[in-house]
């Protein structure tokens, strides 16, 4: 298959397939969340990747395959890397893990989770918007479902649950408005810090 | 000057200039938040105001001019307005204010804060992206400030000062994504709700 000039000639002929996508979706996420969906085309992603284009379409039959890819499937998986990662524990500390995991997931696919906010709200793809909204429902049912528990079991005082989950969904959510990888805490370190913060209030004690 | 069919006949012929101004203003920051500014056009904003073009070519010279007032004056008032109404008292109270303002004004400039919000990051005018950068980093800092204060009085616990700041700006900056008018609190109740759950914590007094 021919290759890019820009591929360095050592590059192994035959590179592990799931490997190869995940650097396509990787690079393809930066490049939509750079220059949106209408200012990436297959042929800046193969560049991107250093493959050719035909090997591009090897892989993925045109763009809009890959963007759905990025979008929706980042979503669905920011619901179950969270939804796995919550510990057998009471449930604020439960809350605790649900911030610092999404941190986490942030931290891994950023440009796909810029790619994915910034299509949510203007994906012309009515079907593909309402199967990501099913997730982000799902998402938000679950930190709401863990701020009820830790009400019952006495551990949180008898808040609003949608308004309390939207205050720590809306932390998380505007992180990549401000958050530079280069400089200050990583994410998960941040989502921890707000935990903090939200759980124990800024008050000083009297 | 010629009117659009569209518009009543029993409206008054001399209009007050600056309520004019104003509604101009409203329906295109409606327009771009809804339609990007790509989307609308010189004609699209005199049809929603009823409106003939050529008045509104009257009262500014294209497209590009209501686009900078909108997103410009909306980041520079959001600071003023804030900043006007906060009260002699205590500093603990001010931060209150600060949010609850923010709400307020939220509530009031809808559309001209989404398509600002829009625009912030995607203008391509270098020149007026620095100096929004520049009113909301005045913004920015006045709650800094408030924060900072706090602690200095006792009133917060020694918080890391940016981090907090985000927290309230970040709920406050993500309501747009989510708040509808038509049913819930108002921006400013919201507002206040997240204020006492910040200031208060979630965790249950022992």
């Amino acid at each position: 298959m021919a290759r890019a000039a820009t591929r360095p000639a050592t590059t192994p002929e035959a590179g592990d397939a799931a490997e190869r996508m995940l650097q396509i979706l990787s690079e393809a996420s930066r490049l939509f969340a750079t220059n949106g969906y209408d200012g990436t085309s297959m042929r800046d992603i193969a560049l991107a990747c250093g493959i050719s284009k035909s090997l591009l379409y090897h892989h993925f039959t045109d763009k809009d395959e890959i963007f759905a890819k990025v979008t929706l499937g980042s979503t669905r998986e920011l619901y179950h890397y969270v939804f796995d990662r919550l510990p057998e524990a009471g449930p604020a500390e439960r809350v605790r893990r649900f911030m610092t995991a999404t941190g986490e997931y942030f931290q891994k696919y950023r440009w796909a989770w810029i790619a994915s906010t910034t299509a949510f709200w203007n994906d012309p793809e009515q079907r593909r918007q309402k199967e990501r909204m099913m997730w982000r429902d799902q998402y938000e049912g679950l930190i709401r479902t863990l701020i009820q528990e830790a009400i019952d079991a006495g551990e949180f005082r008898p808040v609003d649950v949608p308004l309390t989950g939207r205050l720590i969904l809306s932390s998380l959510n505007w992180m990549h408005r401000w958050y530079r990888p280069e400089k200050g805490m990583a994410p998960p370190q941040i989502a921890d810090a707000y935990c903090d913060m939200i759980f124990n209030g800024l008050v000083a004690p009297r």
